[in-house]
């Protein structure tokens, strides 16, 4: 009664094991549709926040607007963007089919490169942010800008 | 001659000025389709975000990664959602058809106050997360969430 007891429990407890490493395995590995939409919003959010520093410079000043949108582009910038490039989403739709060129694909280096000096860039402009100084913001600004620009010409295929 | 100088620069300038306040105005009033589709975007951000932080917790904890992910969900939480759900934004599609209920636009005080515990508890997580204690940042991931299903009960249509 014991031993079948405990065959009983030891087959319960498999397949518990089982379902459980089953589930991690499952949420450690995305599906590729997952990654590239989360990818595309996340490039939504920079955009977003990207307007309203841009309209806030450009119009009346909004020095707690400007500090929210730099401080969530920052986050974003240094959250490992890279993690949503994993191999198997080189094709592949999220929102929409992934804009992403093959070559990226094929230089992680380099793309790594361009994804660190746009985490290094919006981190210095949450920081300009905070200070408050306009002409300091909009240079700032416009550094993270042209890192946009550098990764986009080189990874993402024109519209 | 200098009249007729002064005459032209003065349209010249009014047609300027013209076309960089309607430029201005229009970045001051994004379309209701494009709130709409970042809105869609910070939240799927948000959704990735926790599920890195699930898929730490629940299997190897990696501080840096729920570090990141909960700096993220933070940022976003307190970044102004709110300017999201502009009035015109009722109906209409971004990504997808809103799954905005009408109530939201209905009871902004009831949306403001869940927003506002959305945020307060992500940035408690992002606080909890640097310490690094996994019994403490499960237990103030499971607040975020419940501010998360809060708002969805009230205010998020059925997919």
């Amino acid at each position: 009664m014991k031993y079948r007891f405990n065959k009983v429990l030891g087959a319960t407890l498999a397949a518990a094991i089982l379902a459980t490493s089953a589930s991690v395995l499952a949420q450690q590995a995305p599906k590729p549709e997952s990654l590239i939409k989360w990818r595309q919003s996340a490039f939504q959010v920079v955009a977003w926040n990207a307007g309203r520093i841009k309209t806030s410079l450009e119009g009346t000043y909004n020095k707690e607007e400007v500090q929210r949108a730099a401080n969530t582009i920052a986050a974003i910038a240094n959250t490992g963007l890279g993690g949503l490039f994993a191999p198997g989403t080189e094709q592949g739709k999220g929102w929409h089919d992934t804009s992403a060129k093959p070559e990226l694909f094929k230089d992680g280096k380099h793309f790594g490169e361009l994804g660190a000096s746009f985490g290094k860039e919006a981190n210095e402009l949450a920081s300009v942010a905070n200070g408050g100084d306009v002409a300091a913001i909009k240079a700032q600004f416009g550094k993270v800008q042209r890192t946009c620009k550098a990764c986009h010409d080189d990874f993402k295929a024109k519209d």
